[in-house]
């Protein structure tokens, strides 16, 4: 099943252009297992969830280590009708018969507590969106539920709902979103914004 | 039904506060039909989509005429389930019966024609979201079918649509897709990403 997300790096400094080539080499451990793409307004990466992830999350931290406030911001997508399927897709994070949702509930929060440390501090929003099923709504309660016991749960908002915490655990727990809910060959997309060194009071 | 944003502009300069700051007063006229709540990571815009669009619209080329390459990411909904109803949302954009898909894009169509011109050039990628059917892919069918009509219409990417051209023109084309495309009363979400003034080339 086709996987992947269009994303971008905001350092809000003059030198963003020094700052975005400087966390590019943050790449260079998963280039092998994506595929990337860049323009003028997104960089697209292909790859199975178990890659993708820690991908944007090294990208991120290491653009954050500049000191500079730094947002990311990726549109994720799995089983999106009309790409195609592509090996470098192949995963074992989803696929197969549907497990219980409290089963998959409990994956999701192990999938956090095992999440490396990256001593970076950060703040995150997300949207899950579940298409292909009348019962979506079931699917984003049952993640919801997820949030709130995940340790990275910060508060609902409107369209979304925001975490906080180390970036590693943060993005384990977008992660787990995408592959633990939503039907496993449905299309379920995030809509995903992770912010560090903001100077702005919480 | 209820309807809005969760909006963030990434000014890339170290005056990022400074040029955020400065462009504020052209939310001014779009007060009174908006509800507005600011955190560290986003603004919400609760009101119709024809006071939303416009809004954000002057407040990313307010933000655009520094000069200093600038983005606004937006996270658009109507009809969210779980979400109130709310008076500022009271729009003649959409709701009553459903119009046939073909008339639809024409009113698209014609929306994108009538725009005001900004004299801003921007570039833009979207995905329109529609949850609560079975034929969700037939309306993001008929949507592509009037991008590749409006004037706007750049290429198709994975997982999204690329835009480009006067900012007036391309917000008028986003908001038709919120509008036109979806059903009347169902539950219709936009990722949306729109970048100025990037030292890129396309």
């Amino acid at each position: 099943m086709y996987s992947g997300a269009q994303i971008s790096i905001y350092p809000m400094t003059d030198d963003f252009v020094g700052v975005i080539v400087g966390a590019l080499s943050a790449l260079d451990p998963y280039r092998d297992r994506l595929q990337v793409e860049t323009d003028d307004i997104s960089t697209l990466l292909v790859g199975a969830p178990e890659v993708l992830f820690p991908a944007m999350r090294d990208l991120f931290v290491a653009a954050a280590k500049s000191g500079k406030h730094c947002v990311l911001h990726a549109t994720i997508s799995r089983g999106c009708p009309g790409e195609p399927d592509d090996a470098v897709c192949y995963t074992t994070e989803y696929g197969g018969p549907v497990l219980p949702l409290e089963q998959r509930k409990q994956m999701a929060l192990q999938a956090v507590q095992s999440a490396p440390v990256t001593d970076m501090a950060s703040a995150a929003q997300f949207s899950l969106y579940v298409m292909d099923t009348n019962d979506h709504m079931d699917e984003i309660y049952g993640c919801i539920d997820f949030l709130r016991q995940s340790g990275t749960f910060d508060r609902a908002k409107n369209f979304c709902t925001k975490l906080g915490g180390d970036a590693g655990a943060v993005f384990a727990t977008v992660q787990a979103a995408l592959c633990r809910f939503g039907p496993p060959e449905g299309h379920v997309t995030i809509d995903l914004t992770v912010s560090a060194n903001s100077p702005t009071v919480r």
